[in-house]
């Protein structure tokens, strides 16, 4: 009954959605699957690769998406290439804008094209450990929990509103590695349920308060 | 059986410690209580209070616990005041010194006097929300998950080594008092472990890194 009643709600809302990546593209996996059993509300209508090498573009490939590479080094500016992207993506008709390990900024033509429907899942539970190799901060750091958070994209670099936490423990004898997993996993977990939230119009934003509408049949977690 | 040999590990551990307060003191009564039931493995030997009206005061007579007043305002100087409290718990022969919610810098010559042994509770996961009103700025930060951290003090404020950490998370619809209150009793929770893991020897400081010697009968949680 519970995976019938989301399975009708999966049909009525199949919102598409771009994944933007520049890796290996486990986040975008992630994705993929949980729109192949319904539970994304979703459509990945194309994958954008800021690499043509990525191991996210085959992954977008084995299940039929159709793939986009938009290079920054092929275009003289930022703004070019800011203007090629927002373009492209207005183009595809998606109505969500999800990164998923996508390493460039996302600059004001794409942010201003898709005010607040720009999404990313950081390796850390925001404000700590902004910017790069976050698990590797966190270990240095010496915290006993990290994480991850989805946010709205802004030009505040991963300072905007948050949508969802994931809590992981960091272990006596860890590895940045082993840390770097674990929050991966939870990565996993928490950013197909929160494309969800956004695609079934159930996330309300308020400067930076961001609430969700929770059914009673939700079979997903808290997030 | 667990309780049995929790009781003797407890007995073979009796650790004068002192517990500094400035308010009402519910951190002190966790620690009251778990000493109460022998699982704290440590003496609270004096109570030092920076005010007189602390309602902690009350509760530290209340458990015939020796109490002191030291009112920064009684000295002319950061420094005299910060000599008074290192010769007053030299003086009482603690091993450990516990902040709970003591609203005063604690300065070089109480750092100095116990080396790694002064410990605090703060609620936030720091490096998050250092500084005063933790729970109102995670609030206003619209963070989804926040919590608690007991850390060793030293001359950075909010910025030592990190023992342990409770996750606590913010539910929509939230007030700062009621998150502030759920943050308390994950504290009431882990600050009395953190107390007995060092009066039993059990951790390890080596630069920002804290490890623990867990022990298989453990029946704490993992903190």
């Amino acid at each position: 009954m519970r995976q019938l009643l989301a399975r009708q709600r999966g049909k009525k809302h199949n919102i598409p959605i771009a994944v933007l990546i520049s890796g290996t593209g486990s986040n975008l996996q992630a994705l993929i699957d949980a729109e192949a059993v319904n539970r994304l509300s979703a459509t990945i209508r194309v994958v954008v690769s800021s690499k043509d090498t990525a191991l996210g573009v085959k992954r977008a490939q084995n299940a039929k998406i159709k793939t986009e590479i938009v290079r920054p080094s092929d275009y003289s500016t930022r703004e070019e290439h800011d203007e090629t992207l927002a373009k492209l993506l207005l183009r595809s008709s998606v109505e969500f804008v999800c990164l998923a390990g996508y390493t460039c900024i996302v600059g004001p033509r794409v942010l201003e094209a898709f005010p607040n429907r720009v999404l990313n899942i950081h390796p850390s539970l925001l404000p700590a450990f902004p910017g790069l190799n976050a698990p590797q901060q966190a270990m240095q750091f010496g915290v006993k929990i990290t994480g991850c958070t989805v946010h709205i994209v802004t030009d505040v670099v991963d300072g905007g509103p948050i949508v969802a936490q994931g809590a992981v423990p960091v272990l006596d004898g860890d590895t940045t590695e082993a840390l770097a997993a674990r929050i991966l996993a939870e990565e996993h977990r928490i950013y197909p349920q929160v494309v969800r939230w956004f695609c079934e119009r159930r996330v309300h934003v308020n400067g930076r308060m961001v609430t969700i509408d929770r059914h009673p049949l939700d079979d997903e977690g808290d997030g």
